[in-house]
């Protein structure tokens, strides 16, 4: 059946092997998001869907109500893949537990960007090293979109912004911000430097700069914001490699903020100042 | 046996009722930290165990490895309380999971403090309406004193900041960052006002002013920071209440952000302009 120029197919048997990209979605060794596995990026709920249609990845498959269906409308025009029609009780046997956002969409992975492709045209990209929490990974990316960063370089020690939880809790914006792997790590920083970029790196040092101190006068400037794991924080290494390290003003008597929290007051400040 | 000043206690079986203050930590009927059963609070590791030892919650009993009690030290002289030792293995039966934070402290309850006595003193205070979620209720609390919050001001629809996660995501700032429920709402926004706070309200209206301009020029105007919801946001009813309707300057095609850093935005507006 074609439904507003979509392949709709009504599925009620939870095995269907159609739906074998959306199975198990929580299970530790086969779940499909493991890049050692199927290696597919699953977008959940309306928005996130329609921020997948929006982004390089290309659907494969989307499994949902009725009513998501009704929801996503004409968005879904032109897509080529089907839309698998089913019950919230036919979907909760094949992921494997109750999903009240309703509809799931699956892509493969596209190529991997190069360093230089996500530096073209950005005037801030924010860099990370040893962020290996998928909710932290994904909610850089929700700030980075929020706060006019154009782009996330990841140093060393990084999880994979493209499993489930990062793409949910980025609110899709793990697929749309574009991002890159350094290949040498901190040496890739050099290329920044190469592209005009001036390299911030963040610590809890009370004697670094300020955020504002920093940035002031530089609106113009392409900036890199460095970003360290909460705890150990950047390597002294990669501090040695950047031009300048920044601090959050803290209060007395407190440590380092969450690290996607750090890393949005920095693009807050930068935003700010470039308005 | 007393060490250090502390009643330590060998405790080698995990049915001894001397621990029942962390007895089934995650169970939903039974754990101790319901307001509706025995309402305790609970600190989980050294850092969270040490801000409570400073804050008004006098403990009740610690339960903890050997090596943490080494690491306390002196931080437990004359606590009055005992320190239960026992090994990770018994701990785990105790509490019903493997805990690697390796010390926990229990207090009872320190009476509610008012609106009045919160606001006495205070600088800027964050105020949240439908604040449910305990993690984005504990990372309000730990950017409110990262920040330079002094108070925080509960309004309708929020979660217990005593719960063991909400704690626990604050780093223990929950105990120390002084709180308080309004007794009306958002009728009490005018103690606020009769003590000299400037009421903003948090809205993603992109025709409300941002932040810094807002703040601009009030360093020594006492200020209350208004934040709703994730997805709903503030009520209209409460908005209006308010004196001046702000907003974070955000990028095109993006929606809100997750509601503890959209505070922790403004927290740093605030702290900036006034330092």
């Amino acid at each position: 059946m074609i439904v507003n120029d979509v392949e709709v197919v009504d599925v009620t048997d939870p095995a269907d092997p159609r739906l074998d990209d959306f199975r198990d979605l929580n299970s530790v060794d086969r779940r499909p998001d493991l890049p050692s596995g199927k290696g597919l990026v699953i977008a959940e709920g309306v928005l996130v869907v329609q921020r997948m249609l929006a982004s390089r990845f290309v659907p494969r498959a989307l499994l949902g109500t009725d009513r998501r269906l009704t929801e996503l409308g004409a968005d879904l025009d032109g897509i080529g893949a089907p839309f698998y029609r089913a019950s919230p009780e036919v979907m909760a046997e094949v992921v494997g537990f109750h999903l009240n956002r309703g509809v799931l969409a699956s892509a493969s992975r596209a190529p991997d960007l190069t360093v230089p492709a996500v530096l073209d045209r950005a005037h801030t990209v924010a860099v990370l090293e040893g962020v290996n929490d998928h909710e932290n990974l994904g909610s850089v990316f929700r700030n980075a979109a929020g706060l006019g960063v154009d782009g996330v370089i990841f140093g060393s020690g990084c999880a994979d912004p493209l499993y489930r939880r990062a793409v949910r809790v980025s609110m899709g914006h793990a697929l749309l911000v574009p991002f890159a792997k350094a290949e040498n790590w901190p040496g890739d920083l050099e290329l920044l430097r190469d592209n005009g970029f001036r390299i911030l790196a963040m610590t809890p040092d009370p004697t670094a700069q300020t955020l504002a101190q920093a940035m002031t006068g530089l609106a113009d400037q392409r900036l890199a914001i460095l970003v360290g794991a909460e705890g150990p924080g950047l390597k002294e290494h990669t501090m040695r490699a950047s031009d300048v390290r920044v601090r959050i003003p803290m209060s007395r008597g407190t440590d380092s903020l969450n690290v996607a929290t750090a890393a949005a007051l920095a693009f807050y400040e930068r935003d700010r100042l470039a308005r």
